[in-house]
């Protein structure tokens, strides 16, 4: 195996599919990066147990100038070989693996010697057979997994919560996640997937990785859909995540139907509250905050204390107050998530009693995204 | 107590001294920040066992838009403040002490009240009797900081070692530090301090904290000595720092007066050779490279090798090569810490025997600046 690739295209290849490495792996070939080279290209691949990613250099591409001199395949730490990448003096580097996997990297005058592994012994990538595509615009996939992951549950005491459940029917997409404090829900109208009907649970951390790997390069994804598997191609990227099994919880029920009272604020506005008011909730052993909002006054104020330290209060701006007066309080932290999903738009909050969850909207759409987060009971 | 000032200002002066405040402290006060508030301005203090830092902020300047409403004193949390005051909405804010230490700080429509420590309790900064200073440039005490704390010792089993030997004398300033495996020794000229006699260890962590305020605003630092601490005025801040006590260990005689093999090389080329053959020294377990000289033939080659993953080898581009053929290996991460130090010149690098310390010195000026460093006995 040998060839000479551009060394500035060839690392952010390298950075893709490293991604998908660990260092900490109790199967020690998955430290590795499989390089694969045929006359057509260059093939990367990284994997560890929840996702793989594939990234394919083109023979054909003048950006990476690669000159494919002997196909072959090789595995190699992935860690030390992409320090040394990075450190190579010139703009070019060479690979060319010798006998017994010695692999000699070249650049300008410095020569690096590594030993790799036998490419064989990689594992297979999950052949996906299915040829059902579905098209998404890469900023709405990256906006419906920003708006969604923050609600995903971190803790394994319930696996099926640690994953978005994303469901595809009647050319509608909805995707939800829920960690049983808070949730969040986003549509989209698919017309082209009009036929199409699925039913899966992506893991949060692969659509997290997935999303900063799509950059503005890319303005298509593809997924394709398996019984135990998701795949999303864009650019000359493979991305495989394996799906959770089991029955996500039925989420439409939490949601409440009606308000007693509604407000409307500016996002960004009332996050930057949210922000102050939580320095001396996180001070403090219980992290709360309270908005009293008194429809008779117009006055909507948050409060938060912590014994040890002080107290503060803000009175908030906002456009619209209607409805009961309340006094609600909860964890300010679900809060700023929740509200930097949303921009700079207004959005309208509605309460219904001190201990019934309360939901978010954008003021403009109400159908297409909400949030929703339950109270704390501070008594 | 009651002032207003201008937020983004304050702030600047918040960082500065926060500097010298740490959260983890024996003595609760000192994780506080003083704030002294009288007719003239408004004076910041922080402080730990062995720098103090104090602020100074004049009512007669007008970016600090300072209002002095009442004067007095009070101590606050450092941390919990300094986010406070950041996170505050508006472009100015008010603090004011009530009964009991309780402080109000208000912006906009947000009000903090956290709780304050009596400010009479706080430690008195040492007094500076002396009247001798010394000017210095700051952008000279900045190059002589960076230039010789890199070869201070971290290791407290040795004291003395932790500091920067400062001795003035005829005219002549002299910074040197050592852990013992290498040294770094600057000279400059000082005319107007033809008179003044001092021989001082400054802690090396106090002069990078010094350095770190040092801006471009300030163009003169100003020097006082006094027994048993040293003092910087520069701008509208006193930074203080305990000396080192003890006898600095005798150093001219470990620098060697001739050499038997000399290279020019520049010094940024020899670094980015240095950071590629380290990449294998530190995956291995010996931190060990090894540079090869030929005079004959005319080349120098650096070398590295980890049992594990395998080796480097590069060639290295020279301006002059003189004198006898040497092998020898050192620890690349002093060199490095050295050549950095030395920015972009040409430097020379003086060899006498495999085991014999060797010196790195500006090709141009070679009697200012020289780093000594230690070689490592590989066999």
């Amino acid at each position: 195996m040998k060839f000479t690739v551009n060394r500035f295209e060839f690392i952010k290849s390298l950075t893709d599919v490293q991604r998908a490495i660990s260092t900490k792996t109790t199967i020690p070939i998955l430290t590795g990066l499989k390089l694969k080279l045929e006359a057509r290209g260059l093939t990367l691949t990284g994997s560890n147990a929840d996702i793989s990613i594939e990234t394919f250099i083109p023979a054909e591409d003048d950006n990476f100038q690669l000159e494919v001199q002997e196909p072959g395949q090789i595995v190699l730490t992935a860690r030390i070989f992409s320090e040394i990448i990075k450190k190579l003096p010139e703009d070019k580097l060479t690979l060319e693996v010798t006998n017994n996997y010695q692999t000699e990297i070249t650049s300008g005058s410095a020569s690096f010697n590594i030993k790799g592994l036998d490419a064989e012994n990689y594992p297979h990538l999950p052949e996906i057979t299915t040829s059902n595509t579905l098209d998404l615009e890469s900023d709405i996939l990256k906006q419906i997994i920003s708006q969604t992951v923050i609600a995903v549950s971190t803790q394994e005491s319930r696996p099926i919560l640690t994953g978005v459940h994303l469901t595809i029917e009647n050319g509608e997409l909805v995707a939800v996640a829920t960690d049983s404090h808070r949730l969040s829900k986003r549509k989209i109208t698919m017309l082209d997937a009009a036929d199409s009907s699925y039913d899966v649970i992506i893991p949060g951390k692969s659509l997290s990785e997935l999303s900063k790997m799509i950059n503005e390069d890319a303005s298509k994804v593809k997924v394709r859909i398996t019984e135990n598997q998701v795949l999303f191609e864009f650019n000359n990227t493979t991305f495989y995540s394996r799906l959770l099994e089991g029955n996500y919880p039925d989420t439409d029920r939490l949601i409440p139907k009606d308000s007693a009272t509604a407000i409307d604020f500016s996002a960004d506005e009332f996050l930057s509250s949210i922000e102050r008011a939580s320095l001396l909730s996180h001070a403090g052993q219980n992290n709360v905050v309270k908005l009293e909002l008194d429809t008779g006054k117009q006055e909507a104020t948050i409060y938060s204390n912590s014994p040890e330290i002080g107290n503060v209060e803000e009175k908030l701006k906002f456009q619209k107050l209607i409805g009961e007066n309340i006094e609600i309080s909860f964890n300010p932290d679900y809060m700023k998530d929740a509200l930097r999903s949303f921009g700079q738009s207004t959005i309208t909050v509605s309460f219904n009693a001190p201990l019934r969850p309360f939901t978010l909207v954008p003021s403009e759409d109400q159908d297409h995204f909400i949030q929703l987060i339950t109270p704390v009971r501070t008594y």
